[in-house]
This record gives structure tokens, C-alpha cells and sequence, in this order.
């Protein structure tokens, strides 16, 4: 696997859990899009500038995923990592692994393509210089 | 009081609750805002034509609070019901009550102002002519 | 495909979406996971009975995903169906799939399983009895 | 004004931002609350802990509010301080500042008292051995 590109720390409160006491799902895809929004930042200065370089309405979800072989709960301290997982012509494959202590709590993925707004419809645009662009 | 220009049934689910198994709160202001929201969409067709016909960024919020009588759970249907309770010239102020059978379980206010875009800043627009068009 | 067993209305209000003005992608996770759980409520009385008729701390989730053909945007109305796509011998598969007029703007899966505390640690209990349930 | 007892930074990314990109306000109380337990975790080990210590089902909310003098946007890092403003017999209120670079985002206060569960119900316990734990 490759190396991780960003990693998140995320510090599971009480207000991340549901009745059962465990992290109420949802939440994990607000850290993935977090995670890839906070890279953005670090690494271009923000959803904006990318936006503005690109022409483009946003890097756009088209398909995301996650499996929960472990439950987190309030007080984990939990490490997100992403990876570019696959550079296609349409759609970059992130790869998602959030790890508290030595134990995996969630494993997924988000495909995200460049949606282009065209005669007022949204399109997929090429994806060959937006990885020149973010992974050098 | 006034009468109600607008009310939401939110039937609590699983996922708004929090370990203690009552209403995780930040989810009530979820509410309140969605109320307006949904109040805008049915009587002029939503934020996005109301900010056309003002020229505005938005009805956006100035000020809030609410206390809570009574806890509600998983499977409590709440009715929150909107009231117009002052309009002022540069302010709105909405007022909430959420109620599951008899029991008020939530009070609180938006105070909510125009916001327009003027020389790259934000300020309060005046409010006489957005109660012409909301409030007849 | 099989019917669907349970439908939600979804109203998306301005405060589900992004500043990209579409719905931002966490909240169709908390739709999914809401129409299961209503579903629950109008089924069997809500989780917490189910979870005192099998002695569980949930039908939790162990998988999730999905697509998204189209956005959907502040107005936009639609109907969330769920439908049991297979019933396994230890988990239980959803389908899921959002409708806005004739458009798919998402379609997904959870799988969930029925967590039983056994020995401090949680495990995936037999899902006949749950199906004879839930799926009579 | 009395020394802030605890603070949070947040990285406000795209996903806390609506289609006026600016801060959706219900995150403003999903920080607040996790301001809050943050510092239980780290001054006495979560609430979970604390719960156990005064036999009670929690500090819940009883009063909360915020005004907004500016907004706050994608990219911004927010500084959010936590006060102890008044402790009283049965409520303890807190005061909270966020600031991104030198100006103030968001002001609001939250009201906490002891959940203690009697013969059924929930009734508010006496504060002063709570002071004495966690503001020695």
C-alpha cells in the first residue's frame, strides 16, 4: 500500500456517539471529507483556490464506501490516514484507515471526480492535470 | 402570543441522541434552522429566490438561545412550531417551541437579519420591505 | 429487486448542503441510517425494544456505501426506500435508493448485524430469529 | 473576565460551511459541547467517569445560546475558549469566545446542571461538590 499523503487526529467526544455508546456512523464520512478538505488546505490553500485554478464547482463525491471491523467510542483517539489509492482518467480513488491504538475501526474509500459545470449540466472532467496539480 | 406561521413534525430518531439517550442538542438548532428554511421554500420558493429578489447573501443568523424543560428520546414525535415574535428594523426575531404530546421540551429564538454584500463586507439591510414580503 | 418495506420523505433545506450548494454527502448516511431506525420504530416499538427482545446493544453496522448519479439540492424532495436485499446467517443486507422526481440521485447499501456483549467484547449474534422478526 | 480554564482549535473546512459558505451555526454548538467534554476528559477522564463519580446521568444542558458578530469561513482556524462564568447552586454556566485571528466569531454561554435519575425522572443535583472536582 502506499504511503499515507494527509492524516487527521480526531479526538472522539461524547457528542460523536449514539445511544449504544459507540460513533455514531455519519460522522465518519464527515472526517473523510474533513481529512481530504483539510489536505486541500495544506496542500493548494483550500476547496476555493482548487475551485478557481480548475474552473470547476469541486473535487465532488461520486462513490464512497466503509467497513467497521472495530467500534470507537468517547475518549479513542482516533488517526485517519489517506492514501491515493488510483489516479484514473475520471476519478481519484482515495483510500481511508482509522486507527486507535493498534486496532482498525474503519477501512474505506471515497472516488472523487472534477465536476465541471458545462450548458448548465455538471461533467466529469479530466483528471490527468489535477494530479499533476496535487500529487506531484 | 402570536399564532405559529410555520411548524415541523420531527419524529427522533436513533442517530439524534447522544449516550445519555436524549436529544444530542446541537441537533434542536439543526431544527429551528430548518424550520425557516422549509417556512422560505413554501411561502416564496426558497432561500435561493428570496436572496435573488434582495440581492442578499442571506436571511442570516444574528443571535440564539433556548432552554430546555424537559429531555426528549429515540421514538417522541416533537411538533416545533415558528412564530414571527418582533420585526425590528435590522432584525427578525423567530421564536421556537417544541412540544412531544404535552410536554415542552424545547424554547428558543433566531434573531435574523439581512445580509448584504457591500464593498466585499457584510451588513444588516433594512428589514420593513423582507416583512412586506414574508409577513402580508 | 424486491419491494421496498420502508420509505422516508426527505425535504433537503439549505442547511444540508454545501457551500457548492449541493446535499453535503455525510447527511445521506444519517437518512439511511433513519429510515432504518424508523422503520424500527414502526415495526417493533423503536431499538431499544428490539435491542431488550434480543438481549443486544444493536443491529449495528458493519458495511456501508454508495453512489451518487445525480446531486440533489436545497427543494429538492426525496424518497428514500429501503428494501432487505439479502438476509445472511449473521448479517442482515439493506438497499437503499433516493429518488428526486424520476431521478436517482443516490443508491446505496448498509450491512448490519446484531452486536451481542458477550464477555466485555461485542459479537455478531444468529440472524434467523431477528429475521423471523423484523421480516415475518 | 476570569482566565479560560480550557480551548479547543478548529480547522473550519468546507463541510461546516452552507451555500452562503459560510459556518452552518449548529456546528458552532457541536464545538461548544465538545469544548466541554474535551476538558472532562482531560481533567477527570470523561464523562463517563464523572457520571460514575456522582452517580448521575450527566451535566446536561439547560440553557444555551450565541450571538455571531462576524462570520466565519472555509480555511479559518478558530480558537474556541471555555469560561467558568457563574458556578450556582444547581446550575454551573459557561462562557465561550471563538476568535480567528483577531476577531471575535462567535460569543455564547451554555447552562449544565447534574442529571441525577430519581424514582424515574430527572431532577438537577447540588453543584458544590461538582465545583469541588472539577474547579479545585
Amino acid at each position: 500500500m502506499t504511503d499515507p499523503v494527509f492524516s487527521l487526529q480526531i479526538q472522539i467526544s461524547f457528542g460523536h456517539c449514539d445511544p449504544a455508546a459507540i460513533v455514531y456512523y455519519p460522522n465518519y464520512f464527515r472526517w473523510f471529507d474533513r481529512c481530504f478538505h483539510t489536505f486541500l488546505q495544506e496542500r493548494v490553500g483550500g476547496h476555493g483556490a482548487f475551485c478557481a485554478r480548475f474552473d470547476a464547482v469541486g473535487l465532488g463525491l461520486m462513490d464512497v464506501g466503509a467497513r467497521f471491523p472495530a467500534p470507537a467510542r468517547e475518549g479513542d483517539r482516533m488517526t485517519l490516514k489517506m492514501r491515493f489509492a488510483d489516479w484514473g482518467a475520471k476519478a481519484l480513488r482515495l483510500h481511508y484507515t482509522g486507527v486507535v491504538d493498534d486496532r482498525t475501526v474503519i477501512e474505506g474509500h471515497e472516488v472523487r471526480g472534477l465536476f465541471i459545470k458545462h450548458d448548465g449540466r455538471l461533467r466529469a472532467g479530466d483528471m490527468a492535470q489535477v494530479r499533476a496539480y496535487l500529487d506531484p
